[in-house]
Formats: C-alpha cells, sequence, structure tokens
C-alpha cells in the first residue's frame, strides 16, 4: 500500500483528494487536524472527535516535553494510549513554541537554548533532540525542527534560517532513522519542512532542500505568523511547483476556511490550525450561511433559533440562541465544550465538502462560494 | 396512577423503595438529584446525564431568576425545552440563596428584600414571587419559600423561623392554586418544607404545618448548614415521625455517601448536594473501594491504572490516572468534565445499589459497609 495515494484530482485547479495512510488508519485529504495542545482538544473527548469526523490530530511537542514529559508518555506505550487516541496522530517539532512562547537565550548551530514558558527550565531544542522527544510520543507523523526567520521578513536572515533548516533536517533524518526501530512507534514518518519567507528563490532552495533528505511528506512553514493572506498564499505558490506531486503537503497554521480552500486549491493536502476552538472560547459560532454569530450580543437573549438550522452536531439538534448565550455569559464550561465541537465540526464539515467538491468536479463554485462569504 | 407509590419497604430500617410519577417521566427512589444551578450540570450535557443514570435534576431558582430571567425561560415553554433536559425537574424556592448568597437589607413578613450578588438589582422574594418564577420555571417539584433561622440554632429564632414559614406556606399554596393551571407545567406539584432546627417540638410543629396544607411531598430543611452529620441525622429523626408514610420526602442539600444511606435508613427518599461535582473540581474522585483519590499527587504522575476498575464510566475505560493527572494539573477544562461524570455517576450507582438492596434484602449490609468506607 502507498503511504500516499492521490484518488482525484481536480480539473479546474491543483487540488486533489486523497489519502495518507498510517498503521493507525487512514487519513482523507484534503483534513484539518483539531489540536491537542497538551494531549486533550480543549474540553473534547476522542469519542467527541471521532463523532464528528476528525480522522487525525495534532499534538504539541514542546507542551508534552514540558508537562508531563515524553519519558512518561512512552512508558505508556506512547501518545495514542496515553491520550486515548486510537487514530493517527502528527506532532510538530516544538521549535515553532520555541520560538513564540519560550524565552531564548540562544540559538546555534548545534540548536536552540531556551527556558520553558511554565517553569523556567533551561533546555536544549536540537534537532536530535525533537526526533527523541516525537519519537517517545510515538506520532503517526512527526516533523523535522525548522529554524524561523522572524517577521517582518528579511533576506538575509531568512537564507541564514533556509541553510540551518537543512543542515538541521540532516541530522534529524539521520537521528530518526537511528532510534526509530526501537520506538513505540517504528512505523512513524518524518517529514521536512518548507522555510524561505516570501522570497521565490529561498523556498525553491529550501524545498529542493527537503526533497533531497527523501521525506515522506512536506510541511510549508513560516506562513501565518501575522502577514496577510495574500502573503501566506503567495508562499504556497513559492513551494508547491517544487514539491513532488506525490507527496502529502501540510500547510503550518493555517487558517481561516477561505484561507483553506485557497491553499487546497494551490496543491495543500493537511491543515492544522487553532482559529475554530480559539474562536470557540470568544463565543464566535460559524454556519453555513452568513458570518459567523457573536453569541455574546444581547440581540440573542430571547432568540429561541438554533445557531444552525442545517447543522446536525448535538448543540444545533439540541439547545437554541438564548441558552448557548446563557450559558456563555454566566462562564458555564458547557459552552466552550458545545462551542468547540460545533466549530470543530464545521471545519470537519468544510473539508468533507471539499473532498466531495473535488471528487464531484465542484470545487470550483465552493471556492466561488467562499470566496464571497469572506469568512 | 398514585403521585409516589411505595414498592417495597426495608425490614430492617424505615428506607423504602418507591417511584415518583411526574408528567415527564417516572423517578426511582432513593434518588440524588444532581445539580444544574444555572440550568446545566457543570460540564456535562443532558445527554451525559441521562446515559450517567439521572432521572431528576435540581434547579436554583435564584440563580435564573438573577440571570436570563423566568419570563424569558417561560417564553420558550419552560425551563425543560430551555435546557433541553426532558425528565423530571425539581426547583427549590430561591430563599437558600437569597441567605446565603444575596446581601439583605430585610426580612418582613411579606418577604425577604434583598440584593443580587451578581448585579446588586434589588428584589423582594415573597412567597407568591417564589411561586411565579417557579411556575415559570415550570418543574415538575417545587418548593415553598421557608425561612431559615441561621446557625448555630437558637430557639427563639428557630420558633419565629417555623412560624413565619408556616404562614408563607399558606400563602404559596394559595398562590400555587391561582396561576398554575395558566403555567407552563400545570402539572407542577408543591412541596412543603420543614424548618425547626434541632429542637424536637419545633421539628414536630413544623411537620404538622406542613402537612395540614396538603402538600405533594416534603423536604426537611435547615440541614447541612454547617452542623456536623450526626445533628443533621437527629433533624431527620425528630421530622420524619411526623410526616405521611405515603408521601415522598426530599433531604435538601445532603450529603456524603454515608449522609445519604443513613438518611434513606430513616425514611428519606430524594437528595440533592453539590458534594459529587464540588469534589470533581477539587481533583477527588470516588471509588467503589477505599477512600476518594487525590489526583493531584505526585504518586499518580507514573501511574497508569484506571481511577476505579469497576467503573463503567467512560473516564475509567479510556484514560490513566497519570493522563487525568496531566489534565488536571495543568488545568485542561476536559479533567473536570471527566471528573463530574464520574462522581455523578458514583453517587447515581449509589442510588441504584441502595435500591436494588432494599428490594433484596441486603440494605443492611450496604448499609454497614459505607459506614465503614466512612465516607
Amino acid at each position: 500500500m502507498k503511504y500516499f495515494e492521490i484518488i482525484k484530482k481536480d480539473f479546474s485547479s491543483q487540488a486533489r483528494v486523497g489519502k495518507i495512510n498510517t498503521t493507525h488508519g487512514v487519513v482523507n485529504t484534503p483534513a484539518f487536524l483539531p489540536i491537542g495542545t497538551k494531549g486533550a482538544v480543549r474540553s473534547l473527548t476522542p469519542e467527541d472527535l471521532k463523532n464528528n469526523g476528525a480522522e487525525i490530530i495534532l499534538a504539541n511537542t514542546y507542551h508534552l516535553w514540558q508537562r508531563p514529559g515524553d519519558e512518561i508518555i512512552t512508558r505508556v506505550g506512547g501518545l495514542h494510549k496515553f491520550m486515548g487516541w486510537n487514530g493517527p496522530l502528527f506532532t510538530d517539532s516544538g521549535g515553532f513554541q520555541v520560538f513564540s512562547l519560550a524565552k531564548i537565550s540562544k540559538v546555534t548551530e548545534e540548536g536552540v537554548i531556551f527556558q520553558f514558558d511554565m517553569d523556567g527550565r533551561k533546555e536544549m531544542l536540537s534537532p536530535e533532540k525533537s526526533i527523541t522527544i516525537q519519537a517517545n510520543l510515538g506520532s503517526d507523523i512527526a516533523l523535522i525542527l525548522d529554524s524561523f526567520p522572524g517577521y517582518p521578513f528579511e533576506y538575509e536572515k531568512s537564507k541564514i534560517s533556509v541553510e540551518l533548516t537543512r543542515r538541521w533536517a540532516e541530522r534529524a533524518v539521520s537521528e530518526h532513522k537511528k532510534i526509530i526501530a526501537n520506538s513505540v512507534n517504528p512505523e512513524q514518518k518524518l517529514w521536512g519542512i518548507v522555510q524561505g519567507a516570501d522570497f521565490t528563490d529561498l523556498r525553491e532552495q529550501s524545498s529542493k532542500d527537503m526533497i533531497s533528505l527523501g521525506f515522506e511528506g512536506f510541511a510549508i512553514g513560516g506562513v501565518a505568523v501575522g502577514e496577510l493572506q495574500a502573503e501566506i498564499l503567495k508562499a504556497v505558490d513559492m513551494a508547491i511547483p517544487h514539491l513532488p506531486e506525490n507527496s502529502p503537503r501540510h500547510l503550518l497554521g493555517v487558517g481561516t476556511p477561505k484561507d483553506i480552500i485557497e491553499a487546497v486549491a494551490r496543491g495543500c493536502d493537511t491543515f492544522d490550525c487553532v482559529i475554530p476552538t480559539r474562536e470557540a472560547r470568544h463565543g464566535r459560532l460559524y454556519v453555513q450561511n452568513g458570518a459567523p454569530i457573536d453569541i455574546r450580543l444581547e440581540k440573542y437573549k430571547q432568540d429561541f433559533s438554533r445557531i444552525d438550522e442545517n447543522c446536525d452536531c448535538y448543540m444545533c439538534q439540541n439547545f437554541t440562541k438564548a441558552y448557548l448565550r446563557h450559558l456563555y455569559v454566566n462562564q458555564e464550561p458547557l459552552a466552550i465544550r458545545l462551542f468547540s465541537l460545533h466549530n470543530l465540526k464545521f471545519y470537519l464539515d468544510l473539508m468533507k465538502n471539499i473532498r466531495q467538491a473535488i471528487i464531484n468536479d465542484t470545487f470550483t463554485q465552493l471556492r466561488q462560494q467562499y470566496a464571497n462569504k469572506g469568512i
């Protein structure tokens, strides 16, 4: 069985429907990965996620390394067993959180010396260390440690970061080969990351660097770090032509429904993003028709209609806007649970619709529909 | 069909198994009522509660009056519809929260003048007002407004409170008769409350006062307000002999598993208490064998066993102590959700075991078992 199978290509764009075959199950692509930062998707159980249509989730290496520690997780047989999720699991390298959450002392050739945000513990994240932790977690897809050049983008810094990412990638591949057979998940696949900011030659160079190392899949990194949507898509456009057609492509940290559809149209296959759960915490609920509903608004106090008549999630089938507003403004934790479930279902349904539209040759219409919706 | 049917009486105590027949379903007694203060049981859905074996829940009149307001709830057809719970519902009078949470300006013959704790709104809670609000909520069981003499108990104060409770009860009954036929739940039954602190003659007097008003059920109030377990049971012992055998008896705000079993042995039928959900929030988990588990303890960090091997709740079937501790110490909201589910299941299973033991003539053994356990 091939690791990644392409089932259907869209006639009007570079979108494709595919399957990633992992030992923990199949991921139908284009796919969205709910984020279970610390080994749990906010308020939701693995059963909720399965029922909601999630086929794969992402967990953060940085957080799990910090607490409870990857050694504890590997002792129980890996993250699947630890968190009770038996489907495919994706882990990042920990690098993005080190750059965004931790206090960095020094970036050297060896790796990044930093202090954890919660307990101030000093550690070094090297390409090998990231591989070791992810091997201990036993995810199905692991990512190499990459170097992030910072935003706004500068050419010289970005070039140095692309070169360092290549050298780190070589060390990651070599470490992965060395240790993975004796880890909790010997079938874990390592994916490379393309850096290069918004510079065509650097994105091309980084893509070629990654291809030369024989990765099973590729992530496009250094996007969704503060730039506009058009810039994210520009980075995608710069990388995609240089990546192998027959490998899956992940777009890190993206995005809104429109971002996702546009990236799918450019050939991206998988996505992870905090938006649906973060919006849920802010009381903003996605609906099929129209702009998201801000449940805090006074006008919903006596609105006994459903959030979305067309949604078959537990929340929409059972509760009115008035009740959900009541829960939210009174800080009942059930609100965030229901909102997370609903918004994730919106995203997971969106992916299903995207796949169906590509199969049915109606992806152009779906793309147009979301371009008009502007969400 | 009789409102309350006694199915079986225990040979060794005053315990009995019964059924309360409401228009929203049957409550098998002895029963425990999970508390949905603001129209939601912390983190849980109505579906969770049903699956967990809950047959009836309690909601607080004070909180729902404050927010979102009973007029809004009645407009959607009552609290059952508002919160999506179609089983039996019990509401209190609002009085206990006015005495414990609100800022009281004055207690008069007319009622209690107070300010709401959240927005400082000034209101008067009278016996009629409490009936009006509960009629708007449309619960299956409503309680009269009673006067609470305060703790520690003093004879003179308690006597005055018993007398005021009687006069308020008369007004409540008369108001209920007047308005209930045109409310959202014309089948709502009104229950009286026995006060009298720990004074035999006052408990007797109060019981007789209540009986004379023809209530469908009786609650024993003014207990679990800071006194020891023995004192709670003393109050029960003082009231029960004077209450009609064929009416259901609720013990307000009680208690630990042992409290409940001892009160059942004395003839109490229904109970409400925050203990299981409050303990859940504090990371304390009930188990069949032994003392509750304090999941915060360091020793559980690498303990990959289940909380309770004999429990068939979703948490115990899927997660290890190490994972649950990780969720709790990292403030993942999933922890409180799972803990609430588990602790409520423990209580609801306890009630099922109590009923079964009475039916099987083994209640004495169950009672002894919990006396030994000391929880």
